[in-house]
């Protein structure tokens, strides 16, 4: 079921031969971070994962060398922070072309110190290399003082579903970039939801950060928990107000910015409902609002409310378009549209 | 005096904003792995490094993907030995271009796997994105059990220096690929010193991998440390036979070997006098024979017997060549034979 998406496919077949670390407390693909408990005795445990930044400068949706260095940083945390761990600090490897100016270098550098700054955390070291094109990979420590962690895994029937925030905005910023270059410029700079996560491991079930948008999130949740997700009907509302103006200046369907696998890096959730009222408690204490999404249910399908009719949504397709595509944005978006008017017309009606 | 080498001067230039973690425990430059100490009260600790391939999948030095493989990650779990801490496992980033085959991922998996293997160590996870340039970029972690670590500083004077295996092979593979692509191919395969680095770790006052050669290491080492070195009269017998015969074919001084920047991974680690016996008495009883290579001294230069006078190294020149010559082996090769030519002609000889 994991293997209809292609992403999860290839890295099952990346992974293959290697064995498992008795000390790792997660298998392949459960959580955003890998768990390694290293000192059962005194709790030593760490959080640790690793993003490269290269894809989203090839194609020129990163170009900013400040929002390159923030995003290097951003990505690594949102992992850790999904993973209800505190971040310890990061480090960086850096591919340098020659050619790049010293001004742009260190506006890189300003980006990830700023970044590192907003986490409260640390830059513990990194690498340099030349080469032909500009790659930030990132790697994330965190741990968790009471040892315990968030996973992917463990959400049930019923439990509803949250993000730490609106969104979107990942995914309106590409549109910006990639797809019309004269639009208004969307500022785009995420934070890793370290604080909420500090609060959200107290009460969820799951945890999973939107670094490829909701509708991929959510399909990957369903394929590990063997769940779906009904969404409310009111759903345009967790759309972010700027990234629905930006949708509706190339009239793109609202609901396309969430398909799109350009992440906010927000954090989804799931919480039980017998104590979503503590949940709930402890946040409106804070100036933090968590936006209600929907609600866990017991068959493996993501219904959306779409065109006045209950849509089931083909996520294994969604997710899979950006392969199919082969990274041509124009084909992607005609796929998207195309997968739009389809429900437009003839909408399925779950029971 | 760091900064007279231009590698230190990029480094310390990246890292000039980044306040540093109070968990840190080593300085910039003053360490193979970044050490952090995060559980003082129950010994929670770990080292950590990253590194990335691209230069030399760029270059052609490493063309084999199981050779890539296999060194994106033997090159990390040298700088865990050289810290003399234990690997925990590593996480590896895969940039790879859509025209690679199956196979020859594949290849690169399994280099990745024996390499692992070979450290009894694991992958414990990664990241893949699609890009046009092949590079591979690890993170390993480690651990102390007794919470105490090997740093580059700590030698003093009369110190014995050693390393753990003969020397040359880096730069004999380095000259068949890059150089001569003629000669017979010589095998190049470096395992991570972890098991010599927990002998290592009870006597040595210092400690780095050879990863950039022997010569670039100790030029890193006097200057962390305050010191000199003066290689023993007989370095020739330092270095391996099959790399001596690689040199020979081109006709290369053979003291050239150790001082390309393309390293062997051997640990480069020094013993207080007083604890040799000690420390040789325990080699002694394994099947390991640690190479002998110099001693210590308190003026910072770097002594050797060339062509029968006592040569003082210009390693300062020798460690910026590459910067210089900008990735033109041609020319960096050239760079080296003439300074031969005047170390040849016009020796110093120190007191």
């Amino acid at each position: 079921m994991l293997e209809s998406i292609t992403e999860n496919r290839i890295i099952n077949d990346l992974a293959k031969r290697f064995r498992r670390s008795p000390l790792q407390k997660n298998m392949l693909h459960e959580s955003d971070s890998e768990i390694i408990v290293f000192n059962n005795t005194c709790g030593g445990s760490i959080a640790v994962t690793i993003d490269s930044i290269s894809e989203e400068i090839e194609t020129g949706l990163y170009e900013d060398p400040y929002l390159i260095g923030w995003m290097s940083v951003m990505v690594n945390f949102s992992d850790i922070a999904a993973s209800g761990a505190e971040p310890i600090g990061i480090l960086i490897s850096e591919i340098l072309p020659a050619h790049l100016s010293a001004e742009y270098v260190d506006r890189i550098q300003e980006g990830i110190n700023d970044a590192v700054l907003k986490c409260g955390s640390f830059v513990l070291g990194g690498d340099t290399n030349s080469g032909e094109k500009l790659i930030l990979t990132g790697c994330a420590i965190g741990r968790s003082s009471e040892n315990t962690y968030l996973k992917r895994t463990g959400c049930r029937k019923s439990d509803i579903l949250y993000s730490t925030g609106k969104l979107g905005k990942g995914n309106a910023y590409a549109i910006t970039k990639l797809i019309d270059k004269n639009a208004s410029p969307y500022i785009y700079l995420p934070e890793a939801r370290l604080k909420e996560a500090a609060v959200i491991k107290k009460y969820a079930s799951c945890c999973m950060d939107t670094s490829d948008g909701l509708i991929a999130a959510l399909d990957q949740l369903l394929r590990l928990n063997n769940c779906g997700f009904k969404l409310i009907s009111d759903w345009l509302s967790t759309i972010e107000e700027e990234a629905k103006k930006t949708a509706e200046s190339i009239r793109l369907p609202q609901w396309l910015l969430l398909a799109g696998q350009h992440g906010e890096f927000e954090l989804l959730f799931t919480i039980p409902e017998h104590i979503e009222a503590d949940f709930l408690g402890e946040t409106n204490m804070s100036d933090w609002k968590p936006v209600k999404l929907g609600v866990v249910t017991d068959n493996q399908t993501l219904i959306i409310n779409l065109y006045d009719k209950m849509v089931s949504l083909d996520s294994c397709k969604l997710r899979n378009l950006p392969f199919l595509t082969e990274g041509d944005i124009n084909k992607y978006l005609q796929n998207l549209l195309e997968y739009d008017h389809e429900l437009r017309e003839t909408a399925t009606v779950p029971g």
